[in-house]
């Protein structure tokens, strides 16, 4: 029977799971609702029962990758994890229980979605690099010398809380002001289209919305509306700055940009670039940037090459 | 004859060279002055010379570090190093030229310090830190699971240039505004307790001297001068907060502190300490922050650190 890996990726609303083979090729992926009743604890019990069922057998499984919604300390330790309802708590040691002994590792989601886009997606060719995931909010991931950066207490590539906006007045939800989740965001490019439709009496094709999304924003910022283009370019420019900032502290070769908001595709690219460009200065050799490759896979993708580098 | 191994420390007015034998201990170490006429052409035969005539000869050393201030490419290639007056040039290989084969690495200097602290200094118990010089400007070096950040194009820990003071209308010297260099520097300190004193009428020890060094600020607001504590707790705020930035993006075990302002000690410690833990929100497990211990022989150790580490 062949060897099999497993890399799960735990949201709040979903879970994604995917078997690979020993040569890390994708065999089969699928989905289940995430059931965060009774404090999340049937989170991985739900998981067990799918891989279970998948491999048949459990000494074909070498070993299981989980990403998960928050930041994970070395060895698997979750403090807490307010989307799933975890707080003090090893889930990769519960999965490996429920599982009799199959080695479980965990990291946090982001930082298996770089691991992901490094090892089959967009950084393939990089050994250096920042993943930065453009969702709801802000995630990242670091690889230095092709080396995960989990940090002390897991919080390495949580780059949505590096301030860049000085004239942010509502607090981010980490208490700071200004964090880059605030307007690298879907959410945050929301915001800066509906204040500046409240501040300024400019026409907007972005008026007539009950509800504006990110992707309304671009769309509208894409077709020439001068103020959805406003909105974006600033919030572009803070993720610009962000980079400009990070070239500084750790000088990656790719910045590769995920999520959805990523979608806006090479236009994202051509205005974030702009940005970024001008404001790293001291770079003689500016990083790319790139589109992620693996969607939302790379979870998956990540979590399973974890998997694979840690069972021996 | 005993092996030798040569850290070299090349600043723009002296350039201190210590010899190291195999185990890492220190024989001794001497400075001289750095020459930087002739486009910086005689620095590097004055620094074979020195070498030569201590060692007398030259199969005894085994290999060199140079820590040069500015921005070293990986293979040691300098793109321009204004302060030595050297560009296009490769340092590593034409020392190494000059002493007839001699492997010689080249770094950042700021990153040797780094390494050096980590080597034998305050980072000995830490595997993941960072260094802050605070002197004129502020630098810096990042290592990670032991391994030194160098970066893509040299700019790793380059982290004076971490943009903070959203409020600075003059520019750094790298062409942006309000970077961590302007305000926790010792020019960035004096120039806070100037703006003080200029803005204000409040009274003042400082008033009375004729030309402010940030020494002198850090005194008069150790002795309770509320105009240098205003003055010096900005700039700490500043400095806690591009702690609070790193965090977020690495998660180091410990912050070191060195270059001539760190000599305000545990004052210096428990102000920045204090705006540190305040902004770094997310972090369950505070870095520490602690002073560096070897002064100005850090360059030197960090720099015959990569000579051992390099040369097999």
């Amino acid at each position: 029977m062949d060897q099999l890996y497993f890399g799960v990726d735990i949201g709040g609303t979903a879970t994604k799971i995917g078997a690979f083979d020993q040569r890390g090729a994708l065999l089969s992926k699928w989905e289940i609702k995430t059931d965060i009743s009774e404090n999340g604890s049937l989170i991985l019990p739900h998981v067990a029962e799918e891989i279970l069922h998948y491999a048949r057998n459990l000494s074909r499984v070498i070993a299981i990758g989980v990403g998960i919604p928050g930041p994970v300390q070395r060895g698997g330790y979750v403090k807490r994890c307010v989307n799933l309802g975890w707080g003090d708590f090893n889930p990769a040691r519960e999965l490996a229980s429920i599982l009799r002994g199959v080695p479980v590792f965990a990291g946090n989601d982001a930082n298996m979605a770089a691991m992901g886009e490094y090892w089959q997606g967009s950084g393939r060719d990089a050994e250096n690099l920042v993943f930065i995931t453009l969702g709801t909010g802000v995630g990242g991931g670091i690889i230095l010398d092709g080396r995960m950066v989990y940090g002390m207490g897991g919080l390495g590539g949580e780059i949505g809380h590096v301030v860049v906006n000085p004239e942010e007045t509502i607090p981010c939800n980490c208490g700071q002001y200004g964090c880059l989740d605030q307007t690298a965001s879907a959410t945050g490019i929301v915001r800066a289209a509906q204040r500046l439709l409240q501040e300024s009496g400019a026409p907007s094709t972005l008026r007539a919305l009950e509800n504006i999304t990110a992707r309304d924003v671009v769309d509208a910022a894409r077709h020439g509306d001068e103020l959805a283009e406003k909105a974006f370019e600033s919030c572009m420019y803070f993720l610009g700055k962000s980079m400009a900032m990070l070239t500084n502290i750790i000088d990656p070769e790719v910045f590769i940009i995920g999520g959805g908001v990523s979608k806006a595709g090479d236009y994202l690219v051509d205005t974030v670039k702009k940005h970024y460009e001008a404001m790293a200065t001291l770079s003689e050799n500016k990083a790319a940037i790139v589109l992620a490759k693996l969607g939302n896979d790379a979870g998956i993708y990540g979590a399973a090459k974890l998997a694979m580098d840690c069972a021996h």
